[in-house]
């Protein structure tokens, strides 16, 4: 009796840590996956820029990921995390807090994780909004000031519209429901976007009195690297968005994530054909994009159908979308507002459309609501922080850095020799 | 003793789950391992083309993989896996079945995956064929025939054939092995990728009066980082094809497909070398993917050594094959019906050469018959549609496209600018 | 009773068997990791080098991770690990020993993983140092003698030292530490880089009467995809160091991997901007290696602060070394030496300054003898190989083929056409 009670607890305690670490590695697989997003990124904005404005970009996207980390380590985790329920803002101090002994790691997080996994993890996150403001102000922006707009957002704003939601706080007491970040992340960095490219105005001879003078990206093997890295990312940033390795709701999530995408090229592919009569490869990459988005904020809880016209309306709306941007004369050189902003808004809103959740959460009201807060905190954050730097230090190169390039106005480089 | 009796059962269950989440998670990173081979494959292919048919390929590799998934989900799955024993043709419906309850999960594929996490790493799987196609008839072939090609294929010869093997179909029954897809998926890919590069014929000035011209491919940066994609996503391709986590197989296998991938770049080193005087890059990488077909059909079965003799067959086999078909006239820009269809045919062989199994499971002459069926079949399927489509909307682009290159012609667009 | 005994029996049996599948699974994915870091090895070298020495550089690549499995297959795995306690030279006999039957997995490595995944991830490492030293040799180095000199250093040299370390040989007793390799790895490369830089020459018009001459790479995006993917690969490399999944340990070492990858980024772009005056993308770049090399050696007992002094320290490094091999006029294209070796050997001595191990572990005079006698070793194995060859068969090319450039020279091909 003795002998099978000690053995019986001796294996529920096994069983118990390996459930735990399993759950962990999911999590820790999702983290490196995240990261190479921030590779995707990169890829995809060098590829959609011109030859002359390369290495500014990468070196950009090179610096927000590293700063996104590090600020996120001082500041954004203790904003955005450990607050009081349905508060406001979350302020927990600075720098990370120690972790605990090893015996009470099961206790953190349901024994799903540990408590450095859930800084990595949601610090691979947060430099992404940054990351996707990046593209919209490419070719024109200024360094210094870009990458201070950038330690700002990703260490305050970021992290006070997430709390609202992931860090249980008011919107998500009020029902919000966005699973993986359609607008914690994508629109967050959208509104951004949609601040700086306004503010730093579009570049020099896009839009002309003859019309609307389309400047082609310089690699397109460049950009579609980004975006198949993207995809592949993808897979962690909404499966790491289970918090936990359950096979139900990981494999779910996969599916709905994929049939998305491969919706998206598809949606922008017929809408390419039919209006722009053109088999156009940058709007099909970008419509694989898209349906990422759309469905990042319900793809834990949609049938694959859903997921699939959530997807294909996604990429729909991408040529659709970047023509009405470029007819408002905002520039955005990758079609990051189209993306992330648009996209991102269409996915917050299909999880009321198509959603599966209990009563009262992800309701059309709430969701609305949802997006429209985020939106106007983000978007006047971005645009207060962008506008006093315009109005101190300047945001925008000079025409003569701009006709050259800033490779060699910033950086005195070139990209390729 | 209620007490230990209660302690036990929860043990117990913890630890089937554990075991569950475990094997699952690894069906899953094996998922995302074989989603990046499709950039492995579309940066191979491009940086193998000329650089005014660039971005056609890149197109075609987004919306293949694409169209891969969703038909795969509407019919293919379905097509290929819920058969009778023994049978021809498998057909369950239409989409994707319900998933059963949480409670049920255990019960699905011996406690080793969800029935989501199958649909989605083998719909990974499916596209695979149609991209070895594009590899072969790139550069001339019209993009939507092409497309139309492509939605029969995938969603209808590969998962018939496939059931014959992997779907418990007749193949099966008469003892044919083929562990990861040698055949099923490689050879069926190089069938189809020689049924086409037949009937689209080679591209102009390729095969003149005064020899055969040598077209060097636009990028070798971007073929190599499409040929180390491929080698990274095979350790899924292959180490998820043990179908659970289980660590003496996966290792194994872990084991003889990178020994069999090294040995393919020396095999095809050597033979350069030795026949054609030349460190040729373009062969070692094809040896590469020679050596990692070769071993997909036997790579749970074989010992190191005969990993590196099939991987090192396999290799030289490489510069051998592609000057063959050039004599024969048949034009394939990147060399795919060498490396899938003459290699995959070889792994399919060493199956019975050097395999490990059980008494009438893999012998020569049930291997030739696989080999003998499945490429009669999947010709004979892959040249009707292709004639079919060549005699009425037409499969080959004309001469004056071909010549300013399809990036131009089909998509008005230039892949660098 | 006799119920529940056995239900906790088989309970114990099967959380044992998840727990063993959990730590494998993730030295496999640790492997597939560590696996592409040479692709990110073959993208930065590649970038950094000249568009007439690319063919060349992704061929010498390709050629150094197929030689590195093969070998470690047949004499580095088992010159390595099967020695006696405490010695010089371990000495196990060729190839791979066969694997223990499964009910004895388990009692491989604790319980952890499997034999043969112990080989894989090991034999993945051992390419590196071949790797780093490709780098700062290229541009003017011979293939043929290289990839001779590969076969000796990567089979003979790196396992001697490691064993000295990893495989409990006499250094390991003496309490030397070295987490990941920041010595037994990065230094290595670094060692040999140095000999085969300083033997081999500079490149010609490197080093003029009116000073040095920058030569600039040919691809930044290639080389900042080359950086990204290795930073990508190092949640493997240090990461399955821990050669388990423990949540705890792994998850801190994500932390402080990460952090430091971020700090060393930020100390290249400040002494840069300070030092050198312009915002410098490779100096960043390889600040961010430098981080990564740097907190190698400690990434599992350092606080997150110290991984970011680390690093920052790390990165800061870079510009300053890499000025001062220019000084010295040792040529190394890529910055190996400044990366792997300096930033290698201030990783060990942190393990002094900031590790936090058992008492005479890692202390500053033992770890500058380990630092000193594997730095004395290996530079004088990698030298003497070198000159060998050089005396021999020679390891230049001639100075018509440097100035054309060695992708026509070596290969007969080029690039990009």
């Amino acid at each position: 009796m003795e002998d099978s009670l000690t053995i019986a607890k001796e294996a529920l305690a096994a069983a118990e840590n390996a459930n735990f670490v399993a759950n962990n590695l999911w999590m820790l697989m999702s983290t490196v996956l995240v990261f190479i997003m921030h590779l995707g990124f990169a890829a995809l904005e060098s590829g959609f820029v011109q030859r002359k404005n390369v290495v500014n970009i990468l070196f950009k996207n090179i610096m927000v990921v590293s700063i996104g980390i590090l600020t996120y380590y001082f500041i954004g985790f203790n904003l955005m995390y450990p607050g009081v329920e349905g508060g406001v803002i979350a302020f927990g101090g600075f720098g990370l807090r120690t972790m605990e002994g090893a015996g009470d790691l099961i206790e953190y997080a349901n024994g799903q994780y540990s408590y450095y996994t859930d800084f990595i993890f949601q610090g691979m996150f947060a430099a992404t909004c940054c990351t996707i403001v990046s593209g919209a102000v490419a070719e024109r922006v200024k360094l210094l000031p870009f990458l201070i707009f950038c330690v700002f957002f990703v260490s305050i704003s970021y992290p006070i519209t997430g709390y609202w939601k992931w860090g249980s706080g008011w919107l998500d007491a009020k029902g919000f429901y966005d699973f993986a970040g359609s607008t914690l992340v994508h629109s967050v960095g959208g509104w951004g976007a949609l601040a700086g490219a306004i503010l730093v105005g579009p570049r020099l001879g896009k839009y002309t009195k003859k019309g609307i003078v389309p400047i082609t990206g310089h690699s397109m093997p460049l950009a579609t690297v980004g975006v198949f890295l993207l995809w592949f990312g993808w897979f962690g940033f909404n499966g790491g968005s289970v918090l936990s390795a359950d096979p139900k709701m990981v494999s779910l999530v996969f599916v709905t994530t994929s049939i998305a995408a491969a919706a998206g090229c598809i949606g922008a592919f017929i809408v390419s054909k039919l209006v722009y009569k053109s088999y156009d490869l940058g709007m099909a990459l970008n419509g694989i994009l898209g349906g990422l988005v759309g469905v990042t904020a319900s793809a834990d809880g949609v049938s694959v159908v859903d997921a699939l016209l959530i997807g294909l309306i996604a990429g729909a709306i991408i040529p659709l979308s970047i023509s009405f941007f470029d007819k408002m004369k905002i520039d955005d050189p990758v079609g990051a507002t189209s993306v992330h902003l648009v996209c991102g808004i269409w996915g917050t809103i299909a999880v009321a459309l198509f959603g599966d959740y209990d009563d009262g959460i992800g309701t059309l009201g709430i969701q609305l609501l949802g997006v429209g807060v985020v939106g106007l905190f983000t978007f006047s954050f971005a645009f207060l922080v962008f506008f006093l730097l315009k109005i101190t230090v300047g945001i925008r190169v000079d025409k003569e850095e701009e006709m050259i390039g800033l490779d060699i106005g910033e950086h005195q480089a070139v990209a390729y020799s």
